[in-house]
């Protein structure tokens, strides 16, 4: 009796709260799975049901809530920092990947890693202190367009996962970004953009050195990488600043695997998503082949893992709002 | 006329609010300010307002939140430790910092620094998985007593600074720690204990790889010390995991210095405070001279800088609570 009563409230509470959550989303599977997760997590008694404090959702960044294509954001931010540096720095005009970027090698950059886009954050992204940097990237994020779409690049941040973010805090969950890309591009502007404080930001980073300057303590930020937040980074980073197992992760890539698998692979209810770009004409179609954000384990095992795959031609209504 | 309004709103509102908060404190200089800068960081139009969002306190432990003598308690848990694994590890009988654990030698003990704690820590945390040793830690905290009081050391925490964390909760500040002392040692306890949740502790840690046993992600702990969160190293953690400059900072010895000078010399109202050790009787008393806990550069500029100090003995109705 007591589970029925439980099943019924869950159905109920599900309906009540997809009255307003989501409206950019299709109804469909996807939907209702998701707002039937958050919901149970908050009904006591339910078999979702989820303690408060354990209530921690971590989102990866580029290609799950705004786009990657035609590479990296923070690639092309890191191309322009290259152009404007490479006044000072002739040697970059023979030596990689400084070289490619110089020369609009475009074929030579499609190759780049994490380890080279590494080292351009290392080369471009040092010697200012972390609220000079921070300055540099909000003026950015202010005027840069896009290549192709001619958008800011806070326009290309995907609508319905930034509903899926408020739903889950409504929800009484704490949302994480844990993303490849570098903390300090991040900070600045998640807040504003996407609700989530720079706190709760976890992701690459350059080794920084406390310093005083006429009496004021300040973050300079040195040349060297301390931390690269992909692949099985991403638990590590998740143990570094979290210290606790998410019950939800959502990524696009197979650099998200290991977040998924750590966060779906724990005791009680759990949720594993990927998104899966399908839509060519409103936004980019890619996976198994891509050298971004390429998808194929966690395509291969999704289903038997019990992952949400959300196909974003048939599930989104709008991509970046209007 | 709005600078008169908002004056008198800030006495009223003190007023109101000290009526409540702080009971374990003595009426005085120290508790006004304390509340003092908690309320008016709340007040619209005030002098000391301070936006939501930018409400970050941060505290030392180990000498801040609980007691550190005669040693710290991380270091006595690490010394239970030493003894357990010795059979296992037959080179440390010669070996040192482990040699004057095992013997016994106080005197060799008494001049460990970061540097031994840090290798005690790697030897005798390592090998486990993240969840094995919070099993650990957690039985000790239940059942380990403090070798002079015979109180558990979750019961030698200072119920003065458990009510300050609450007040500047409670004024919608998030509390966080920023302790030389291991994450994985406090993550376990600090909820309960503190109202601070894991994922708000920055602390030193090892480092860690992601594994997955039959089938379950998890994270294994590996020996080598990934980072020492001290003395510069405290706004270097700060960075990693916060990613903002602290409004207000707390902590008891030198080691915490740079912490307050950087959470101190930003825009705005800040709020720095040292708590000295005054009370041989009912806790411990010492500063300059202590190889625990060394306070001296912090006492010679705390006025300068505008840091209240807290004497414990003089300020505090209880140390520990009843």
């Amino acid at each position: 009796m007591k589970n029925l009563i439980c099943f019924i409230s869950v159905l109920l509470a599900t309906a009540a709260f997809a009255a307003d959550s989501l409206p950019s989303w299709n109804e469909g599977e996807t939907k209702t799975k998701l707002l039937r997760f958050i919901t149970e997590a908050q009904i006591e008694g339910s078999d979702g049901y989820i303690m408060p404090s354990d209530r921690i959702a971590t989102f990866d960044n580029d290609g799950t809530l705004w786009s990657e294509q035609p590479m990296y954001f923070q690639l092309i931010f890191i191309l322009e920092r290259v152009t404007i540096l490479a006044p000072e720095n002739p040697a970059w005009k023979e030596q990689q990947p400084f070289k490619a970027v110089l020369e609009k090698d475009r074929a030579t950059m499609k190759t780049f890693g994490a380890k080279e886009l590494s080292e351009l954050m290392a080369a471009t992204h040092a010697g200012m202190t972390e609220e000079e940097f921070a300055d540099i990237v909000i003026e950015w994020m202010q005027t840069a367009k896009h290549p192709t779409t001619g958008k800011l690049y806070t326009e290309m941040t995907y609508q319905p996962m930034k509903e899926l973010l408020q739903a889950l805090r409504d929800g009484g969950f704490k949302t994480y970004i844990v993303s490849g890309g570098g903390i300090s591009f991040m900070r600045p502007w998640v807040k504003e953009v996407y609700g989530i404080p720079p706190e709760q930001v976890v992701g690459s980073r350059i080794k920084v050195e406390y310093e005083v300057v006429e009496g004021k303590g300040m973050i300079r930020r040195t040349g060297e990488i301390d931390f690269i937040d992909d692949k099985e980074g991403k638990p590590v980073g998740i143990y570094q600043v979290i210290g606790k197992r998410p019950v939800f992760a959502s990524g696009n890539s197979d650099g998200d695997f290991q977040m998924l698998e750590y966060a779906t692979t724990g005791e009680g209810p759990r949720l594993g998503v990927i998104l899966h770009h399908t839509d060519a004409e409103r936004e980019w179609a890619y996976d198994r082949d891509s050298h971004i954000g390429k998808l194929d384990r966690g395509l291969n095992e999704a289903t038997a893992r019990g992952w949400i795959v959300i196909d974003m031609k048939n599930d989104w209504k709008t991509i970046f709002g209007e």
